[in-house]
């Protein structure tokens, strides 16, 4: 079970955006040299997060991406799942239906207790994203960091 | 993020040699035949269950596969990561440190805010699935379905 690499490039990424003054956008490009990550392969997930609603892209020579929403509105679990689905990573192919072993189809009308219990597994882990916001990571980072990512990016006051 | 396909295999022989009289074991062939599964490949699941801890394997004319522990005492999560290990889906490659956005030393000797949040929801999905065992799932299987499996499997009193 594994999460693409992507998921840490756009969790940085929105994260970043998120450290911006109001209005400021940063590009494609920007941020890939920002975190040293191939440029094309990073700018279809952002592309994604925008599809997704996440992001806005806005357009011009100073145009880039912003987050579509306040930090504190933006979750991870909206981020994760632009780029990686929302599907449980648990798959029932209803093999208690199949071979020597088939379920009678009376005993089948209900999602097998095996898939629900997955599924409440996933549903924590959803909860758990869910409840955690771009604006809660910026608590939680040092002090100077907003103002060093403004800077850096060419965005200090 | 997606479980392989035999996540639902193992779940299932587990909660079949859960159904089985005290001491009554299954063979992999009777395992395969019994979801019309193919025999080699889930062979190399059932061993890594072995391997776990979670089934024992004995040998001889009635050998095959049993439950390790009571129903009682076997979660699915220990089931789930027998096969597929306990690692996070959520990879962390320290991209904070790299780049024109490098943050500096000092404030990387903590993990980053990003990855010890994927890891609270990693940690949710595996509580979730440490508080179901394996008499808990035959307690929500139809009344009639252990006598079944045994009777199919040969094992009827």
């Amino acid at each position: 079970m594994k999460l693409p690499v992507s998921t840490e490039w756009v969790l940085h990424c929105a994260a970043t955006l998120a450290q911006l003054e109001p209005g400021g956008t940063a590009s494609a490009a920007q941020l890939a040299e920002y975190f040293d990550l191939p440029a094309p392969y990073l700018a279809k997930q952002l592309q994604a997060l925008t599809r997704a609603g996440v992001f806005n892209a806005t357009t011009g020579p100073r145009g880039g991406f912003r987050l579509a929403r306040p930090a504190a509105e933006v979750t991870l679990l909206s981020i994760v799942e632009a780029v990686d689905g929302a599907a449980s990573p648990y798959e029932c192919r209803e093999i208690r239906q199949q071979g020597r072993g088939a379920a009678p189809p009376e005993d089948c009308r209900e999602p097998c207790v095996l898939a629900r219990t997955m599924k409440d597994a996933h549903d924590a882990w959803r909860r758990s994203l869910d409840g955690v916001t771009l604006a809660d990571i910026l608590a939680r980072l040092p002090e100077a960091a907003p103002g060093r990512t403004r800077a850096r990016l060419g965005q200090g006051r």
